[in-house]
């Protein structure tokens, strides 16, 4: 009687194709629609790697893992129920063989991952032909199968216990477009035990991040105990269990190494040092002085007295014995927000300045220059935040990386100084920004780094911007970053995923690709990258990560369909 | 040899006294500071009530499993040990005696929770006195025996496994400033399993929130299993098992009832109905309608046909069935974001405003009429979103209870109509603005409540703002709201808690309250809330709900160090 007017939205549906999921997106590949079914019997091989190591096996079982249990139904309106004849008469793939081309000797996962920044290979190939015909991973190294793995891994869904995809044939030729994909956690704000770091870890590795950047102590909490140093956790940890002792730190990397992650940790020094008072209290200059916000960024006020001769040993000897715990080549001192008038009326700093003639200045470029000079005996690189080079100006090595944390306007300045640069841009990449303002007696509740940072903002980020195409070489890559003043296990899986997971594909897959599954011509924007987001945390869901839905349901399972302009 | 510069902060830290830890802040009360331990035998005594209501019994039970495994240690730097000595030498309190002084008969909790608004009795008083003799609760209702159980389990503290309480002589006498305690949930955008909604409720409960908003339904979803409309949930669900089925909704009003919660379900209409379409197509103009962004405020467009008959009698018996699964007296009709243009071409529609001669505005006062007409012959008062006042003028019961959302700023036009009034402004309660847009191919990213509400925000409302004295007493108290389209199980305890707490207090203890425990002159405010807060979301993470930190750990054992003069 009546038209229901429904035709052409039914149409506008059944056009949109299933998503191709992969996150970051490979830097080269094609798909087809061909459905396959993944063999009860599925194997990996790896008889063609003489003594395969056991981390690359563990990688194989975890793997093997997920395709089985990660039963995530295809994100579309039925759930895959419109493919299902094609999922039932499509043919079983029995196995993936992984093949080294890399010169020997066969390294482990583990060996590759910690290499320094820029002699990691992460290239892989994959190969997923039509039909059931093995599939083949290829690559330099065990790293580079490990991403292939993880890759492979995100092909497959769940129909009524049929696990299949719907990608084939595939083939991806794949390699970073930066060495450097970092994640960031803050552990000294609020404590998190390590079996929530494993966790962040898993799911780092699931979009291919390679570095984890610990900013494990502040000025409020000291919780690694550093043999030979033990006081300071002792007395400066929140509780005798809130603490990494030295097991806890090997632990932590052997887990990063394994799923292909370097563990950068980050002593802050000489600021963000208060708690250090509690132990060694002739090395702290205005140590939870008042009013805090005179002496400090926040609370409690409290830094290394680097003019001091003592302090600088100890500090030295401090960061040898931290840098000796961790195997990576990368090592971060900090730097950040040093407020120098914690020691104008510190007399130890004083007497120091005056017996020396040294400004402060020079002293925090000695300091520098002594501490630095441990870690690079110890064949570590330095890594700084930027105020090191754009407010102090302090002598450090050509090879020392710079974090850009203040704004993205000043990655330009430090690449002027030829310094290799990392984004952790504030106004981009900060995970805590936009949750209120978390200092007491502030009825206005804002928070100096509002608004909220979305994983579109993230995700559009230009690592070029401003830079020459020489400057650009600096680049080492970036990393989203978590400060906890507001976090802590209650709020750790929401807070970063799937938001982190946009600067996993930016510095994986670079800026503006061109998108070979689109077509060859469209870019990597939010729109498209909007459905594989959802994938992204789906998955994680699936995998037991507290990620959040980026939208209704409705949404995520139509495509597009939620576009402002759909 | 050197001066170290500690002894002012150290006097300063000494001054603190340890937090009064109530939340929300009863009425009126005093308090002293010697210690008291409670009892390894510590019982609750109801010798004094005949037969009392099994949730009364159990309320009392769960009182006395929190008191002894809540664990919670003092908020302070040395986490109670400075009060080792007055703890162990404290006396015992053996029994808490609770005392009905309300007329007969005994009524349940349950029953007590769920009368009409203005007819809830939360009143009690509380008192423990020093030296061991048993403490009382006196309530004219089991109601308020439950809300000063409540207050009771907040006094407790464990010091090596003593349980210990700085508080005594206490005496509490209590009751709320307004009796609409709310928060409100979405479980249509993203569906979330009851056991969520349960520790909701139990949530809810610790503050003393007696109205669970329950937004069940929407466009997206329509996960409410509905006797004799079983269709809408079976084509409406996002999945068979994400619904809500008789018993479900029998359970959560059980569980709410017990707690205090009485249960106010909203039935969104005539608006954001899309889903209904696909099982009752003949209901619903303009149904997935693209652009989305003419016909709706989100995706999916779709609406109720209100201007036919067979439609608004369709409502009306759904509304009916729906109304029959809910004791409470309260059912929201909902009433937001009426889209005209879905009307305009919608053939339908037109037939019968042709037919009748009537104007779509006179076609939605009829359909309001009509269906709050059923609900009101069950003895229920309608609840209505503000623009069925304000925009639409639609013809409605003097009883009608409005909730403003849109913004603060519209609450005195509604008062202006004479209508009672919830507030809900978004500028002031939403708890999901700030998160980040959710609409795709939108690269800015923002939504359209940014920014974050914070809890500093929500805690210095003001319910009276711009109101007449006589216009304040159509206040009924007003909620935390959160709107799910970025929400799951994922981060539902941590978007909420603690900051839905700060409502909680509003509304119970009032606006600028005089604070009898800061020595009778200071307001409540956010920086004497601040502990306090800390207090709730720390017991929480102790009871299992993932409330998170408001500030670093290293601020919250040391009250007001961290404020921004401090």
């Amino acid at each position: 009687m009546f038209g229901l007017g429904v035709v052409s939205t039914l149409l506008a549906a059944l056009v949109v194709q299933p998503v191709t999921a992969l996150w970051p997106l490979p830097t080269s590949m094609s798909s087809g629609t061909e459905a396959l079914r993944l063999a009860p019997w599925f194997s990996i091989d790896t008889s063609s790697i003489p003594n395969p190591p056991s981390d690359l096996i563990a990688a194989i079982e975890r793997t093997k893992t997920y395709l089985f249990t990660d039963q995530l139904e295809l994100l579309d309106i039925d759930r895959g129920a419109s493919y299902a004849s094609s999922i039932y008469s499509s043919p079983y793939i029995s196995s993936l063989s992984l093949c080294l081309t890399g010169s020997e000797p066969v390294l482990s996962i583990s060996t590759e991952a910690i290499k320094p920044l820029e002699s990691r290979d992460d290239s892989y190939t994959l190969s997923v032909p039509t039909g059931g015909a093995p599939a083949e991973i290829k690559a330099n190294t065990t790293l580079g199968l490990l991403r292939g793995l993880t890759t492979f891994g995100q092909m497959w869904y769940d129909y009524q216990g049929q696990t299949y995809t719907l990608m084939t044939p595939l083939t991806v030729e794949d390699s970073p477009a930066y060495p450097y994909r970092g994640f960031m956690l803050d552990t000294a704000r609020n404590f998190f035990p390590v079996t929530e770091i494993y966790r962040m870890l898993d799911a780092m590795s699931w979009v291919k991040i390679n570095q984890f950047h610990w900013h494990v102590v502040d000025s409020q909490s000291f919780p690694l105990v550093v043999p030979g140093f033990e006081n300071i956790s002792y007395y400066g940890a929140y509780t005798p269990t809130s603490v990494y002792e030295p097991t806890d730190v090997a632990n932590v990397v052997a887990y990063a190494a394994a799923r292909g992650i370097d563990v950068l940790v980050e002593i802050d020094t000489p600021g963000h040092t208060s708690i250090i008072w509690k132990s060694y209290p002739e090395h702290v200059a205005c140590p939870e002085y008042t009013p805090w916000a005179t002496y400090a960024n926040e609370p409690p006020a409290g830094q290394l007295r680097f003019a001091s001769p003592a302090t600088t040993n100890f500090t030295a000897s401090l960061l040898g014995a931290v840098a000796s715990m961790f195997p990576s080549t990368l090592f971060s001192t900090g730097g950040d927000e040093l407020n120098t008038n914690c020691y104008t009326n510190d007399s130890i700093t004083q007497y120091y300045l005056n017996s020396t003639g040294e400004t402060l200045e020079q002293a925090l470029s000695n300091f520098t220059v002594k501490t630095h000079s441990v870690l690079e005996a110890m064949g570590k690189t330095p890594v700084v935040w930027e105020e090191m080079v754009l407010v102090h100006n302090v002598t450090l090595s050509n090879e020392t990386i710079v974090m850009v944390w203040i704004s993205s306007e000043d990655v330009a300045a430090v690449a002027e100084k030829g310094f290799k640069i990392v984004h952790a841009a504030s106004n981009y990449f900060y995970l805590d920004c936009g949750g209120g303002g978390w200092v007491g007696d502030n009825p206005a509740g804002n928070s100096w780094c509002d608004p909220f940072k979305t994983w579109q903002n993230s995700y559009t980020f230009d690592p070029n911007a401003n830079l020459t195409v020489e400057q650009q070489k600096l680049i080492m890559g970036g990393e989203h970053l978590l400060w906890t003043e507001q976090s802590s296990p209650s709020n750790l899986d929401p807070i970063v995923w799937p938001r982190a997971a946009s600067s996993a594909e930016l510095f994986w897959t670079g800026p503006y690709l061109t998108n070979a599954t689109a077509g060859g011509t469209a870019e990597t924007n939010v729109t498209t990258a909007l459905p594989r987001l959802h994938d992204v945390a789906y998955r994680m869901v699936q995998r037991g990560i507290m990620a959040i839905p980026l939208q209704p349901m409705w949404c995520a399972l139509r495509p597009y369909a939620c576009d402002l302009t759909a």
